[in-house]
């Protein structure tokens, strides 16, 4: 089994608020058409869609104050509209992919997974069908609510499921020592090991991500790198590099293992 | 607390594939704003978005070859954008709806349910805000798939809540012994009581609907009599009538108790 992430910055602009980069994303599911002849999982974040509510009403804070209520319920609507565009695009290109609602299927403790019921996951992919999870608000015993991202969501699914690899399509090559966008000597890094953690200590990254950016992202990796499981971070705007790396072809990326 | 049903012909125009009642639609949501100020669940149906294709998938009959995946992955697609329509026409009138989506919650065994995380549900009430879930495709542990109707979970939901009453809105006024919109003669039943069933058998309903009908409707409500629920199936299209039965007062529809 493959688990895919979409990257929010990939699949949105990120710097309008509700914009979808739609010849992207169309690209991407023609890739992952082609790419999977084998089970699959794909994951997407919330980019412009999910974001500019949860900051304004601070919903990674927890349950606050009833004002927050509004960017509860308006942060789940706009992700359910992004991840309608994101089933449109896949089944457009005959990928059978079945939305999971995140919300719907999963409570979290303390902002990390505490039930998340996989027997529907497990349940579609014996079907024959491509289970499509996201980034989403979710129920928590202890904060109310939280933001759950679609990191998370990966690792969790890869610790459950016997997965082969991990990919996570972002915006960038891979992981640089900064931001590659704003520095020109942001050096790019191409594997992190669970033996050499302490390049970790390197990345200078800005963290005002709702979600914990790219160090999180990391973190989450090296946990199933821990398992076994290897993951690679690649750019997803480049045409053909997520269906090479679907196939297991050798990409530029970060691999971390 | 009250249950909301909005009926599948309520809500989209069953005449034409996949077309909303969007004018209704804005109506019954400044209906059940202005009607609600207690704990509220809404379901909706999935008329002109659910059926076509269920049907010319024959989903109804649950997973009989892979040709009918397709059927599967595009009936849950039409189901969510109707539901997001929903939810949009919700939320424009500050009800704090929030999508549950059945499919990612529930797993049914012939047919019916078998698995429900109802604390889902009762978390987001607890928040402040009001569920909206949807007859959707859901896994069923003997037949692959099964087409779970709107209606039953309204009455799973009614078992599990303690719930004062539950508002079916339709098309037409009420329960007739014929559809009153092809036959003249068709009679209007005021009540149905779980102690005076026999009134069933004098209804002549075509059930070609892959939900299992108006019949299967009035059976799901007098489980519910049999508990002590008070029903009432009324007529959405009518203005003002919802917001009264949301209310408590008297307005023309069968009661079922």
């Amino acid at each position: 089994m493959i688990i895919v992430k979409l990257g929010g910055s990939l699949i949105t602009d990120k710097s309008k608020a509700f914009v979808i980069r739609g010849g992207v994303l169309r690209r991407l599911s023609g890739e992952i058409k082609r790419g999977a002849g084998k089970d699959l999982i794909i994951i997407h974040g919330g980019g412009s869609f999910g974001h500019p509510i949860a900051n304004k009403y601070m919903l990674q804070r927890g349950f606050q104050s009833k004002e927050q209520l509004r960017g509860v319920y308006l942060t789940r609507l706009y992700m359910d509209i992004l991840n309608r565009k994101v089933l449109e695009a896949l089944t457009n290109k005959s990928v059978p992919a079945i939305s999971i609602q995140s919300s719907a299927n999963i409570i979290c403790d303390n902002g990390r997974i505490n039930e998340f019921n996989i027997e529907i996951v497990d349940g579609f992919i014996k079907l024959g069908l491509v289970p499509v999870m996201y980034g989403d608000v979710v129920l928590d015993k202890s904060r109310g609510f939280c933001i759950l991202s679609g990191d998370q969501i990966v690792s969790h699914l890869a610790m459950e499921f016997d997965v082969d690899r991990v990919i996570l399509a972002t915006d960038v090559d891979g992981v640089y020592t900064k931001d590659p966008k704003k520095f020109e000597e942001a050096k790019f890094i191409k594997e992190i090991s669970k033996d050499n953690t302490q390049i970790l200590d390197k990345l200078e990254i800005s963290e005002n991500d709702v979600t914990g950016g790219l160090k999180g992202k990391i973190i989450e990796l090296l946990k199933l790198a821990e398992k076994g499981t290897e993951s690679i971070i690649i750019n997803g705007l480049v045409k053909g590099r997520l269906e090479k790396a679907i196939l297991g072809e050798r990409v530029l990326g970060t691999k971390v293992f």
